[in-house]
């Protein structure tokens, strides 16, 4: 299966692009950052995200986007950012019927690495070594968005054909929402 | 001008459309909520949040859309999706070229009833009696996206015509967002 792994943040909002199986060999099939200028309106720099992303679900026709699931507890400032960031990407997918699924960051960690608590570094290491890549990939966000894909790959092979169905279902028969007007 | 004012939130986002001007009596051009089922998948809430926006934004054609401002001291759970459902709203204008101002809760209580730590009903009562309506809206976030507005339109005369200004050139010079394929 083809994954596109988004590390989500409005300054640096990773992706990468995984195909293989679990228990096979993975290959890399594209890495970069959407950055958007911190001085910049906030609904601009949300625009700049959507045309990353959908321009990433063009070229690389993902068949599930893994989203690193967000926590408050972090800076607060930086986690509304991400928050942000992240609805856009999910948004993107939601809207052609693509299926998300969110990990984790100790999930990702703990998948590539065998622990929850690893650093960048040794995430980094990893997705070179696991992806044959000739240096780890950067900035680390990019890297972590791979990493998110090969996650998501390998934990999850029964689930993601019943998230496939369930988006695809959803895709055909969209939320009613409710308004008046005066 | 006419204000569309956005209460994010996904199980209710309200929805309040006001016009007029600082100083003289405001009217009430339309009210509603855009509901999500708190079952569905996150992405499918957030694309019937965009269907929402797009529906209100295509029959009132707001000038400005004043969206509450989001801190991450509330709930956490929460937190996330107002900061997610207020994504939604702020692109959503945002790639219409509509400029987006963000109100603190308190900046909006302390403009429709004199405190800052005014309550939902003394809110929703001055809502009322503001835009001479028959009785406050229901639900409350419907009454607190019209209170926006209203705030929005008493706050800033200055401010918006800047706004509008930097809003029409973002929009005719979109950031350039970077990515590298494999």
């Amino acid at each position: 299966m083809r994954v596109l792994g988004v590390d989500p943040g409005l300054t640096r909002c990773g992706l990468g692009v995984v195909e293989g199986v679990a228990g096979r060999p993975l290959t890399m099939l594209g890495v970069g950052v959407v950055r958007t200028p911190a001085d910049a309106e906030l609904g601009q720099r949300l625009v700049a995200v959507e045309q990353g992303m959908e321009r990433w679900l063009d070229e690389h026709r993902p068949e599930l986007v893994a989203v690193e699931r967000v926590f408050s507890q972090h800076n607060v400032r930086t986690v509304m950012g991400t928050a942000q960031a992240s609805a856009v990407a999910m948004l993107c997918a939601a809207r052609r019927g693509i299926p998300v699924a969110l990990h984790t960051p100790s999930e990702v960690k703990a998948a590539v690495t065998g622990s929850g608590r690893a650093d960048k570094a040794q995430v980094g290491a990893m997705v070179t070594r696991l992806l044959r890549l000739d240096a780890p990939p950067k900035p680390a966000d990019a890297a972590d968005a791979l990493a998110l894909a090969i996650c998501h790959i390998w934990r999850a092979p029964a689930q993601n054909r019943l998230q496939q169905a369930v988006a695809l279902h959803a895709a055909r028969s969209p939320i009613p929402s409710k308004g008046r007007t005066a």
